[in-house]
């Protein structure tokens, strides 16, 4: 498993390697990204906004959304200029392991791990294949706070 | 398939039955919201951003995020009060079906579809279970356009 | 004084009872509420953005913004979802008795005070009366940090 | 009834007369206003966020929180730096009369309406009086859109 | 130089005198104003958002956005109402001279330095002016943050 | 001037020729954009919030702020990552050319116009270098909105 910077999520459908992997920069959660995201969302889950209840759970404090931490970490390596990768359309086995609070760190690991052509193009005759990346997202002490593939729809050369 | 208000999002792990099902309220979907998504998620991809690239693309568009509309859906159902529903621990097979645009109003369709006990209980002594939920976002003209189970603990009455 | 969980405020107007009382689940408050209702409302008093001016208050430190409580406390009992109650129309001797300071965890108490039939129908012909309910939004030491009745419109089971 | 610029929300409790009167300037409602403050708040009230419910409503179009038109108002009077008025510590008769809508553009009128001296100092030694202000908001054809009375305590010039 | 409150930033071409200064009232930074400017902007440069990487840098800590400390100055001073202020249309000299932590608290002291008329009347038939201000912001220990030229389009009385 | 990518921006002192130059991919700005701007430097000078003071103004609607402009640029070419680029500590001749509207869409080009070696090293034992980069930003007409000079601290390979 070779390691370049942000690399392979930059790469064309045939230029991609099974086991090539990048891992992204990182980033702090702080208590404005529950309150914002919350907002966003709509998802008000007590676990996010009553310090009180949330000291009383199962984790003891307040912690981000599941899905702050999946949009978040897809904010860690998609690219906003026009590239290979077309579109993420589908996500599998995403569990989340431990929880994200207040203060924490994140980034995630990239690998790709199975690349299936498709023989169509797209109308502008784009050849396109899926690519699946295992994504895991880990903490500042190193520790797995989810796990999920994420299948792209890959542009080839051409 | 009996249609209940919002009720079985709220019940606990015996009350539940397969099948039980709820049709959330409606959200609309406005550029506010992919700006607001693109800020918090960091994700600046150019199909949420730049209209001229997004005219270009395939979906001939700007269009929202995938994770708006499944964080969004989320809101429509989890409630912000402490309850039986203890976490939404993971989700599998996320398909993003129909690309939801500027204007479209989404709505989610919730139903129970496994029930799996678990033989233990938490430091509280309180018994859960395991519910799989299959998820079915629509837009306004009723087309599918995310498809998803998703993985919540349930608290049992005790 | 029957305390139902959030029910009274989904009821017709037929159905409630004066005396009807709710408790509604808690919102803890962060600087990025202050920070983010600055925003939304254009509102950068002092005492919500400046520390130094705010410590050398009658309070003592930042605060949050009267309107926030009066908001967050809203998004507590408002439901989403269409249901009887059409519309909070006024607001009655609205005094904050209390700040809200960062850290504080506020939750509300409605109860039915008034209730006033209206003898007429919508353009649906839905009949309508008047709630009046008796708000008291509470920090996490049980202290009333405001109080005030609110007027909602809410239809008749017809 | 005099018009002074923004003066009055910025006089001494002694240089202020029954009647002194300001026009704010104005502020235009967007649809981002509604989802910003939707989130902020947690009302995600269907009459704002469901295009559908609320095309089909009274009103015909979503329309902006009450409680923002209320908080975009005293955005447009309340100043930032410290200054004689130091609190709005209540509210009185609020109605709101119309709905403001997406695009709809509001501002504010204040009359002084009653003062009333307080005989005591703040622990600084400064003189307060409360003052009474009636506050109109219309919109851009002039039409009353919200009514209320605040209570702001205003210091004494020494 | 005589420090007039904020009176400067509102006066009409003719009236202002070089050295006309003001002294804004006061902001302080918070860890949301990072998160908000990061997700306004797309710029999530790793001195704001990862903690682990700031520290490890020249500063030790998480720091504002420089041009969030730009854009917080000018909501200091900028009057929201329309005035003889007609644009700020350029900026000269701009030197970000020590970084804004998470708790401090700027301000701004604008003084005009520079007017020159320019012999032409807008298509109103206003006449107006090129004023030259220099601005300095401070943190709470009067310790300069950055320093700049702000160059702004004001009208002459008539 | 040979167009590379997006990577100059991501290049060593000693890497970098004076005429390498980037054009970032685009960003379309929205009401949104204005509103969250607005509401996070606490600006709403008229011109931004106010449609109709706006309409009866020189540009006749609505425009973003010039900040918005310049801080949505750095989001199209500042990288997340630590890089070589250090910080960008100033800004020269920043002219706001035309008004960036609600539909516009920006883009910026960057080309190093000047290396000044610094002699010294940071604590950290990294040699330093100065690089003054020429910023367009245009529209989708290819007009310019803004033209100014960044100075970058931007390390040396060793």
């Amino acid at each position: 498993m070779n390691d370049t910077p942000i690399h392979p999520f930059r790469s064309y459908f045939e230029d991609l390697k099974i086991g090539d992997s990048l891992l992204t920069h990182r980033r702090t959660v702080g208590e404005a990204d529950i309150v914002a995201f919350g907002g966003i969302s709509g998802d008000y889950f007590y676990m996010h906004f009553d310090e009180i209840a949330a000291k009383d759970s199962q984790f003891g404090k307040r912690i981000a959304h599941g899905y702050f931490v999946l949009s978040a970490a897809a904010g860690l390596f998609v690219s906003p200029a026009p590239g290979p990768v077309l579109a993420n359309y589908g996500l599998d086995a995403l569990r989340f392991i431990k929880p994200v609070g207040i203060g924490d760190t994140i980034r995630a690991r990239l690998t790709a791990k199975r690349k299936t052509d498709r023989n169509r193009k797209d109308d502008k005759g784009v050849g396109q294949g899926v690519v699946a990346w295992d994504v895991e997202v880990t903490n500042q002490h190193g520790e797995l706070v989810a796990s999920y593939d994420i299948l792209t729809l890959v542009a080839k050369r051409s």
